[in-house]
């Protein structure tokens, strides 16, 4: 299959040229101002899939932000795949600490930087752009739909209920989706496992309004304090979560599976320079790969109160806040979980505040099979572009809406992402290799022929 | 002296339009975009103590903001008078919470509502009104200076400098300051103690960057949670502080002292209803006056990290920061438990992370005497205006520049504060009662009277 890599290499600045158009959208989900950016993205997307072969292609209301659907039926015998992505990307702050403006791609050291790069504009369109060429070549061996949202990084709260109420439309032997890493960019893996989330916020009242710290400081329980206070006792001295009953359905992992996963390349002084920092922490017991994917965590990702422009002032605030996400393994529930925390965190408000605590949307863990015929074609795959049999892993990141597919259309999905570590998802300056890009592609069209085309016979 | 009330009826239309020219100018000194408003505000001064009648007023720059200097020499043999007051004022966040624009004073229910309105443009006002009053009638019976500051509300970094520099300028027996608060609009009192400040910022820094918390969490130390844990533990289960040496030099004051403290009204439901708290909280084994007079407090004034927007995004983040201020009683001294901070700080801080400590400009805690001439002026000025006895009271609060002038002028500070707890003095909708305004005007006008006019025998 020579082909790909020439059709590539005379269509890459085109393929470039059309994920920009699209990266240069910036379709933050979670910022009501980009609510018209929502549609824009959408409608580039259908034009970009009529454009590359697709049969059909719509832009669907949700709730929310809108889905695009599209297919391809070359005989609806065959078996049909449903890819699966989004086209919403994370907020960009802290701005300043990007080096180029985020939604303005620049290509540096044979990577596209730009928000969305990686996560999930630049992994979504290695799917369209596998199928462009399969169709332009007369060698897709399948059905392909495509079902695109913007919601993902709000943790798909619409999705959900969209595919319950079409779900003859989207009926599909195989859920396809690259939105998650790879070991390293010689080191191929399929995500086998992603954990689940529960998002939680809080906030935490003194005072009915700020106070000066002079004349009421020492007398006035300070919310930031009291705060400070209940997120240290969320750990005890040994790192685990003190919530209690959050460890109860948590699958404990055989002793065969952890030295199977130990055996995974891991190098800690790499992994702690790479991030800059002198140690590692975490839960008593576990190493560093299974603390990011067997077991669950809590981490603050916002807090915020007070005071916090240039300069001093002294103010006694009113009110403290904090965004507070758990990642779950198999078989927490996210709902159950957040209800104890809930429940936790506001036994534990000491009387001198008032606590309010909601739940942002969460997502339940999820677990790959490794013998389904569809992994066996993707390890195919990656043997055939890397010269390696990829690595099963599970992931510490989340994909909430994996398990309402299974859910609701009794569909398994099959992870194939192409991203790295170091490809910064979620932070400022995130990357996308080219050489992942183009890589991803080519696994990817060689996938299709090893599930249902010309080469699925070698799979038997 | 009914003239008083007179001359306050016929020109309080006047007066107050003065006033909210003043106010008017958003000269908040910690934020580097109002550096022109600071010019503008002192220029203002400048020309409002002539018109009242200076015979030199003029602005002085500083390596900081610009201080105002005025004065009216009636006859070198006789006393000096320097009044204290500064025209910059707190920054004005959250702005949300104003029910009138800050900077437009607006007069609600008898009170001027605005940034600035008490603290300290307001009571500033009164001093310039009733030496304007007493040189208007011939009866000023004392030199007058007037110096008024910028930089008051960040800890005054300049002004010592400054009046070490002009020292002979600045020669008086006594500073009179109106920048503190009464226990109650009928319950007249004169503040003869000033918690000093220490205030610091640290900042904890994990990972180089923000990191994903799936991919991360649970194997990478989060600096806010670690923040969170460290400020917990500046305080153990008795609400003492816990850094070591930081009570060391506190004065404890005599079971006498403290049952006279006692003596002053207080009512724990009204003010706990007042800021709407379930319970106080407080260093235990002493009262809620003890604990914002006597006692030292450490208080978290603003905290902030991570993702603080809208909706859920879930970020490791790579720093955490926060502004901590102490407020310090006699002996302790700003430096030393600045320096007792850092040092505990930093070793407490875990090997997972790095933490920066800086301390912003602090002051030293001020006991200012019950005995002098000038306390029994102001106390016998009191009783002619309320027809109350003044009750000599701690404040919580820091006006860290008052013990500099004692170092530096080597002269005492009297503090004739027309404010009350309810002015909300540094938070959203701060506030003046008219009455106070007015009931200051006169007070300080009889003061003068007592102190070195014809009541003067009165005191012997």
């Amino acid at each position: 299959m020579e082909d790909i890599k020439k059709y590539i290499g005379t269509h890459q600045d085109r393929f470039l040229k059309e994920l920009f158009g699209l990266i240069q959208i910036p379709s933050v989900s979670s910022v009501a101002e980009h609510k018209d950016d929502m549609h824009k993205a959408a409608s580039y997307l259908a034009d970009q899939l009529l454009k590359a072969g697709a049969d059909h292609a719509q832009v669907y209301s949700t709730k929310g932000h809108p889905v695009v659907f599209g297919k391809k039926i070359v005989d609806p015998s065959k078996p049909t795949v449903l890819v699966y992505g989004h086209y919403d990307v994370m907020p960009i702050d802290p701005i300043s600490l990007w080096d180029s403006p985020p939604f303005e791609p620049e290509i540096r050291d044979g990577k596209i930087y730009a928000r969305g790069s990686a996560d999930d504009k630049g992994q979504l369109f290695m799917q369209a752009k596998a199928f462009e060429f399969l169709l332009s070549q007369g060698l897709l061996p399948c059905n392909v739909k495509f079902m695109i949202e913007g919601e993902e990084e709000m943790g798909s709260p619409s999705l959900g209920d969209w595919c319950r109420e079409n779900k003859e439309m989207l009926a599909a032997d195989l859920i396809l989706v690259s939105d998650t890493s790879m070991i390293g960019i010689d080191i191929p893996s399929i995500t086998v496992g992603l954990r689940g989330l529960a998002y939680m916020e809080v906030e935490v009242t003194g005072p009915s309004k700020d106070l000066h710290s002079g004349l009421y400081g020492g007398a006035v329980a300070n919310p930031a304090n009291v705060l400070a206070s209940m997120i240290a006792s969320l750990h005890d001295e040994n790192n685990h979560i003190t919530i209690p009953g959050f460890y109860d359905s948590v699958l404990e992992i055989s002793p065969e599976e952890r030295s199977d996963m130990a055996r995974a390349p891991f190098n800690l002084n790499e992994y702690k320079a790479k991030i800059d920092i002198a140690e590692v922490w975490g839960e008593d017991g576990f190493s560093v790969n299974e603390r990011t994917s067997i077991r669950p965590t809590l981490d603050v990702n916002g807090i915020w109160s007070g005071y916090t422009g240039e300069g001093s002032k002294t103010v006694l605030p009113s009110k403290a806040s904090a965004k507070i996400s758990m990642r779950l393994v198999p078989n927490q529930d996210p709902d159950e979980i957040s209800a104890l925390f809930a429940k936790h965190f506001e036994s534990i408000a000491p009387p001198t505040v008032k606590v309010k605590v909601i739940a942002h949307h969460g997502g339940h863990p999820y677990v790959s099979p490794v013998t389904s015929r569809a992994y066996k074609a993707a390890s195919k795959a990656y043997e055939s572009v890397f010269g390696k049999t990829p690595v099963p892993v599970r992931s510490g990141g989340s994909i909430p809406i994996i398990s309402t597919f299974e859910k609701v259309l009794g569909v398994k999905s099959l992870l194939m992402g192409f991203g790295l570590d170091t490809d910064s998802a979620h932070s400022p300056n995130e990357n996308f290799h080219l050489e992942c890009f183009t890589k991803g592609i080519e696994t990817i069209s060689w996938f299709y022929r090893y599930y249902a085309g010309d080469l699925a016979s070698e799979l038997d």
